[in-house]
């Protein structure tokens, strides 16, 4: 169709394209989780059902784009792992993390509206989510950035477990429990969890501790991983079994080394 | 709390801060709009539910975003205009454009189940946008760019009404229908509706021919608008009064002078 | 020529394209001049001939590129105006960036060689200069640069004019020299001066106190700076004007209003 | 000292932190050099004084910046390599390009000075060289580059030989050499080479046919290498190691896996 004479405001516009060969994690979180959470009353420290519709969520996410090779996540936050030779939306960065952001927020409100049907949203407080991408150009520093998320889960899932279990249980305030906790290191939380209410913090589920894991099946062959070019059909067909792998949920160890040496083609 | 040893994959991250003092324009626009469309069945060319579902997303967010200063849009887009001195998430695009994204994909998702309750969506196509920020260094540039988007609007709607007029009144399939207007200029098409439909172009709902307008009501004083370094206190004034300010819906033109010229706060 | 099939690494590379129609400043700074000017035993705290070489490179560098409308600069740096319409490379950031600091080097080796013939340079420590380029998006902000730098410039050289009379008149060591002027204010250094030395700070040179500016005669009609899309012909012809144009130098005031305010063409 | 109110356009500065551990390429490339080579009478089609110059200036320069592991160079071109765990100005990408850029330069003019004394320079056509920076996520990668750039080298030489030939000794206007050189293959031209001039092209000296490679001397440990944080003793001795190293000149290929095999630690 015929170009206006205002179309050179299009000039104005600036892409930036991830760099290629290089893997890809784009991170959701919510946006004002605290208060969601107090507005639509969670169970602390944990909340099946909202747990629940998170990883649904990013399970479909992972349904709806092949080239997400992985997911990890916990409490309000998703870490999806592109491959590396990924060329979605030729890897400019404004389409891959709003597409991220945006259909991830829609996931959780479609789940929500099942999984939480007693509890009805409204639009002052709708769940939304932003999301950034980070390139990370070799295989030790995606490790790195998995421990990283599962360290961080590990040490929030600890602070969480005791601060609610003193409120809760414990009588507590909340302005007193935070202040009992300053200082303390993990022994003496797993103390207090123990002496003061019985817990044994390693019996604690899986799911909390070591937060949601999503993994495609092994469907890439060494060859396709590392071939630049694969012809537009050998991509096509990969395209496809990709997005007819199964996706396996796990909440296992992801900073030991043995759970990457047993899954190489996850880091493809 | 402790860090991790694996912390530094932080180091990997990269800002963008859009430039100061400058307009920014955050555009979303619908995924695969031309599919979901046929999913649920619009009316063609224009379905006035869906419309207003993207109106009624729209005047949400504007309710929710106090910076934001209009907000123009039709079809399954909507451009916002941000006040120069915005500071919202510190300028960083990344936060910007995937809360636009979200926020405006959960205030659809939450007015569709409303609006068009006859009509549930399904979790495989739900309905998401992307969004982008663009900056503008001036009065010019800024009133040029929704110029650009209305004449967008007149010529997609000229075009489409066209087209749909042929298909559903004319009887053409649609391939007919779009070889019949290749080539074709606005008069020819103007001339195809009054001939053979009896159409009056010019007689056509004004939210259709020129999209739909959103204007905070003047708030700002010229020298709030100028000063570099409002105090504390003054900015959180000045949000408090731009968050209670009104929100008129417009269908008017916004490319000749006069509207820019009657209301010189926009452009704060 | 025949692509190898090594071409694909061009895919990594990016560009940064500056934002069109604002102005762009680009500073180029000496690089380890504070060894550089002990090596090549420079007067101090100001050395007329080294200053010339610094004046000389810039003045060549506003003669070979026509889009600087105005220089400005004191000890080892010098900031450089392009019209707000420059298309100089596209705006390719690397490009002018790089294309400013090794020039500028460039100049300023071949005019050493002549004005201080003297003290030939050695390899180890040959002058070069960093360059970075900075948009600004108003008048306001570009004028409130030069400001900065020429505040800048006054700081520095009582400082420094201070420091070297109590050194050398005083025969303080720099230690000594350094500690004195610890905390001091423009009125303490302003009275040591005087009263030490029976130096009045007024009476020094105007290129010490004020730095140097070159401004380029006005050649741009406001319709030619207003216009976005010169013709071809048009341009070639601005150009060439901007080339002849006459490059005047000036050691004055360009914090207050009235420099501006008499030159509008420089803004163009 | 004071910070005036001017100080807030630093704000408008931007800056590129180039991806942490990943190799940096930072290409140096003359600027008008056509031009250049036309001016200061370069003999065709290699200038075996204006080659020692820029090998000189290039050696220098990795003499002065200990992070350069290698370099490589042909015509008026150079590519310097960078370890992967570089922090020379924290990455920052204008800071390392135009030093690149203006330090090649400076040596470039001052080699000049000695080698070409015979021909002084003119302000007027000064040598300079832009300057580019581009990350590389993998070795592969890496070596593709430089195999892109000695590729480039062979193609451009054979044209260059056959080209002067046809015009120096053939007699040939240039129009008319460039005329029959269009849609020539290797063979062709090699064909033209042996027949018309007895020249055999393999038997060219090897600085013409394969360009000009810099190596530092194995000095990087592969614990050096990998560890992500030396402690700040580690790193100055490594530094001086760096420094020390002795740097080798070769003309060798650069193509076959054997070169890199067998120098691993350039990748270091």
């Amino acid at each position: 169709m015929a170009k206006s004479r205002f179309e050179y405001v299009r000039n104005f516009e600036r892409e930036n394209l991830l760099l290629p060969e290089t893997h890809i994690i784009i991170r959701v979180d919510g946006r004002g989780f605290h208060k969601f959470s107090e507005k639509y009353e969670f169970d602390k420290p944990n909340d099946d059902r909202a747990l629940k519709v998170m990883n649904l969520s990013a399970c479909q996410l992972m349904n709806q784009i092949p080239d997400i090779m992985m997911a990890y996540g916990d409490s309000d936050e998703y870490s999806f792992l592109l491959r590396k030779q990924c060329d979605m939306f030729e890897r400019r960065e404004f389409k891959l993390i709003t597409t991220f952001g945006s259909t991830f927020s829609a996931n959780y409100q479609y789940f929500w509206s099942s999984v939480c049907s007693d509890k009805p949203l409204t639009v002052e407080r709708l769940p939304t989510f932003d999301a950034r991408a980070v390139v990370y150009p070799s295989d030790d520093t995606i490790k790195d950035y998995f421990r990283w998320r599962q360290v961080d889960c590990h040490i929030n899932n600890l602070y969480n477990t005791t601060f609610w279990n003193l409120v809760i249980k414990g009588g507590m305030t909340p302005h007193d429990a935070e202040n009992k906790l300053i200082g303390t290191v993990s022994a003496d939380k797993n103390e207090i969890l123990f002496k003061q209410f019985g817990i044994n913090y390693n019996d604690e589920p899986e799911i909390y501790k070591k937060g949601t894991l999503y993994i495609r099946d092994s469907v890439i062959t060494p060859t396709e991983a590392n071939t630049r070019d694969l012809t537009k059909r050998q991509l096509e067909r990969l395209q496809k079994r990709l997005k007819k792998s199964e996706i396996k949920e796990l909440h296992c160890d992801i900073i030991k080394d043995e759970f990457w040496d047993d899954r190489p083609w996850l880091l493809c």
